[in-house]
């Protein structure tokens, strides 16, 4: 008579066979070097989503028109990196298997890597554009390969050269920002550029990585490694509108890290960013 | 192929008809008039109950050997309290009709009465066992007579003398007290002559209300009106598990305001003494 | 020989009959369905305008030179929204009657009901000018009619069409954006159009209500429910002093829940757009 | 016809003539050496007084029985300590004055000096009984003779040899306990001994100064240095009693920082402590 | 002219050469399941140890007149738990190698592996004392050998049966305690039985590791998993004077987890363990 | 073998002798009249200094590469304000003396003046660039003349007129800008004029004092008296990266009140402020 009781993100209650859009979290954090906390993002997105609505007056579209399934946070196992990446890949390839567009909730920025894994054997012409405030590119950290670090450059072992186009970049070492400049496409500070690159990508596979702390930590305080001088709301709005005129076939928002902001407001603004890019993805 | 997301109190995963006790959360707080906030409790005692064991040392008994149904919350309305206890009573009705135990988490204490009245009806010999810092003997609270400082004044006005037994009440105006001598009986500060109590109690349908505040602040700082000089966790846990002798057929914890104390330890203290109780409790 | 401890907001130590504006707190949020804790929003505030000053560089005016008188909070029934309104509007009157400004702090936004209906019996051509995150113009919320969504419905019930200016919107269900298209003129997300109106409004009497959470949460975290894509102080401030130039009867400043911002800033900023806008105030 | 705000400590609300009793807050913290934030406690005490009730059911007495008014906050000078101390002296003489009991709210310890110069120039036979966790005999603190550490030295200055008796003292330097084993009484970590010294106070004048961070740090988090070991509430509240036996002739409560206590559990154990020693003072 | 800034934990201070006892920080917290931060305990404790005094009350020692040696924080690598382990052990080596008594502070329980690795070679008849509120006698966790919930039987694995004696425990699942029956002395709850183990263990090489959550929450709330019904500061203090008696060889004070404490208590009272521990300790 | 624990701010761990430049910290906040908090920020940035990266995008410079000192902190006397300002110059002399460039991390701005003293004294035509929430312009303040609220008054005293050029200056009393008009050159609310004043410096020794509560509190919140409508971190780096064109001679960035922000966005900040400072300023 009674059902068990089920939590979804707000308006994602839509059974896994119907839904154009599967959302998951993965909620893993043990390579973060300065402060964890990432792995409690999803649990408490799906908690607060309840103060956000449906609706967008920004898109004039709502979560009820469109068809979202969403399937709980992963079992990530803590302290084995590669495991827990093999994870993420093969629950992605799952979701890929069946037509059906992977949005993934981190987690640390290296979750990325696992879900690029599955999408990029289904997608070998892929294109990676990510928000971000880090670059990410670092070869190593502290010895370590697989870290959140190192993400991009080891996406890019898989994709290889004019495939990552970043934005809002505004932290690295010298190093990376010197090595990128041969490999990948940053642009530092802001979202100046994407309009071509847009232009550019037009009808190819992307995957779409937002690292929330590309936002001003004004806006976004609930992170592990804030950088001042990020991006408003409503840049990263208007970015996410433009990049979804394109062929989205998975993305990910992450490093929101909850406990470091009690007023919840950096979880709301997470919650937010979800709603608009699920609505703006073009699906079929 | 993959199954919607499913969030329940740890080892609480049961289907309704397997269960013989059934567990819901009744997220209210209108009337609180000093620190708002016990909405909140069922959701994190949900999502914090997994830093917890489903097995007990003190008991020997797990919660995987025993059935319980997790309901989910209500959907309360706020700011109409009539309204909110005519839901819980129907809610609690459904629970006894099938014939299983309902064990409600508030919420405020005024939760109780909604589930008392559906209780009270099946069993009219029925009697309470309150575990409380404070009376809630109040006939009426700035003029309101539906209040969490009159609950159980109310409950008195369902039962009647001889039938309410307070145990740890530190807090309340002279006037509750003095009126409470002639009506309830009332062990100030701890548990003595709970003994004898139950004794008396004997096979007799009780209804058991545990107001997490009992707890000295030092244990539960997470509560809107923290008292200092009360009971301690082990002292609950043995009064607990001397009144589960008795015919429990019907039971709530409530009080817990888990925003006031980020530590969490509230939480999770609140998740093991429902745990505790759930193992306690005799079903057939 | 010494005196009662007197406690009131910087600068408004007026005696009642010398003053011309009356500042009053209604510390209620029995129907906030998110998160509650607007109730503490005028303690606070008289508490911490100690740290701003009396004198405003903005408005090279200085609260020293007008008279304020601050009456304290009113004692609201927790728990009977119909009775707290009450309450509300006759204490409104007494002010109307006095032949000064009521200036209410919420509290949440349903407050404003209260104080509307005395002010639109003295003024029957009452326009309302609100600056808010959301419409607050549901016909009920889960069922209730009297609640902080639906406040601005249950005030066009009194005043009728082209009555009501709202600015700043951003959130809200798709019915009432279209609901609202043919009763209240409506601005999403900033202050656009707002010279217009208050050229059309100019010698009328109106209200004007802040709902505190237009500011963009970075600005003002300490707010139940915070919407990313808000305006800025300084837009907020600009806002005010345009809006001064009318003939302002009544006003409310509301939402500021202090406990959700451990910061102290959104109680600081609160402090600050009060005192702006008891400068900006005509009064004769 | 309406009237300035007032705020008093809870059921504190008589006029100054009719009174027996003063309080008033000392919201001093200079001198701290650690965490500062004492400054804040008596503002925040009253603030948090209305969590409790006037009825203590451990004494059967209601504040509304007694006669007690609540003088406000002095305005002392931060950053010159002899200044704070002049003004904190002058005030208790004024109350001492007019023959009524002075009962100081700290601010740090060292406020207890600026009331004893006053009190022991009325009554030149003045005993000190301390409750702390600390001895505070130190001669000079990094150079500076007028601290929180030496504040009991300061007052040994005025006293002397054989007045001062310290109960749950944990924490010093081995000089302070050396010095003070010639020149006062104290009882390490609890209250042995202290039916003694009562017995041999009988009929004397007698200060009572609590550092309420004698508590233990579970049951009082909020305070600048916290001392694992401390004693219960109970305790605390076994002991005032005791000690109200005697000719208690002034008091104070000190060392509560609310703001390190974001679950207010601190503040409201400090206000139970005060309504209990306000209620167990014998006037005449 | 002027030197670097040093930071150790307070009265720490010696040179290398000098001491007896070499403490340091192994700040990892990769495999914790539930709520990281530990790695953030060491640095928190060195800053908060200013805090407390050198001179203990309870021995009538000071840190002064013994010698230990700061060395400052491990830098491990997040995400790689053999590495970190392998870290651990060389570092410790070089203390045993140099004669002195290493003093580890955590980081996760799970440090103790690297750690008691070293100190097993030196010492093949190594005997463990643990104080602590798990078991941590899992095989395995989430499939992981290596875990927080899993150290005491990888310790096992080196050491055999009849080596391991725990105190406090009280969580656990069923099969850990089952397996523990045979392999290993449990106490729980409390510290019963102490005495005829410390009898027993006269003369033995014994590792005491000191997991602060055998400590009551009230006491200790920040940490990853509190669990409620623990021992108190005087009671853990009591076994460490006891277990002193023997031949400490190595020791560990881990699960501070201090950003779970926003009142700085659970920092103090680790800092407070800490200094207990190394007066106690006998050196040669 | 082992060295001792040295703790600095990210990349400044030069030798003294071969610096440039030399940081150290004046923790003290004993004249703070609202929220006292700031004598921790120097250590709170040095421990979240390694959250952030040697090398800035923005200048596209690092740390590594010029030669920075970390003296530490100094122990300063709390509640004896003389006493400490003597002890800052003194210090700030000695780093002179050796031909460096000192920059003090606060502690409240008063500590500005014991720096200013030192430097003056070595360059008799100094000059003073404030960036400033607060106009810092009273001649004394609750009598008090050595105050935070007198700082920049105090440094006249010593200067003289058309030496001190304030930007974003949004706080005082009234009568502090009227002073302000005849002394001193106040840009209120942003850096308009900035450029002009840098003009007219060129050539001149020029001491630059940041008070972080310049910043917007949405981007400093963690800061003892917060003030709405402030510049924007970018705002802020542009503008010292025009002041670095001149030859400062020394420069202090102080208020930061890192325990009002658990974000640790605050801290942050200000370490990369100062990050970003260090690299700007031409060192010969």
């Amino acid at each position: 008579m009674l059902n068990k009781n089920i939590e979804t993100f707000i308006g994602c209650d839509n059974e896994f066979e119907q839904s154009d859009i599967v959302i998951f979290g993965a909620p893993f954090d043990s390579t973060t070097s300065f402060r964890p906390g990432t792995r409690f993002a999803s649990k408490a997105m799906r908690g607060d989503s309840f103060g956000i609505e449906t609706y967008s007056p920004y898109q004039d579209k709502d979560l009820e028109d469109i068809a979202v399934f969403d399937g709980g946070d992963l079992e990530l196992s803590f302290g084995n990196t590669e495991k827990a990446l093999t994870h993420i890949e093969e629950f992605t390839k799952q979701i890929l298997d069946a037509d059906k567009v992977p949005c993934m909730i981190g987690g640390e920025h290296l979750v990325t890597l696992g879900s690029v894994r599955a999408v990029a054997k289904q997608y070998p012409d892929l294109h990676i554009i990510q928000f971000d405030a880090h670059t990410d590119l670092r070869d190593d950290y502290l010895g370590e390969t697989l870290s959140h670090a190192t993400v991009i450059r080891r996406v890019w072992d898989l994709l290889g050269d004019e495939k990552i186009f970043q934005f809002g970049i505004r932290s690295g070492d010298r190093s990376e920002f010197q090595w990128g400049k041969d490999h990948v496409f940053t642009n530092k500070f802001n979202f100046d550029g994407l309009e071509q690159v847009i232009e550019k990508l037009k009808g190819k596979p992307v995957y779409l990585t937002i690292d929330l702390d590309v936002l001003d930590p004004s806006v976004f305080p609930g992170t592990g490694t804030p950088e001042a001088g990020g991006v408003s709301f409503m840049d990263l709005l208007q970015a996410i509108l433009q990049v979804a005129e394109l062929n989205i076939v998975a993305c990910d928002v992450n490093e929101l890290s909850p406990m470091y902001d009690h007023s919840g407001v950096s979880t709301a603004v997470a919650c937010k960013v979800l709603r608009e890019l699920l609505l703006a993805i073009k699906t079929n």
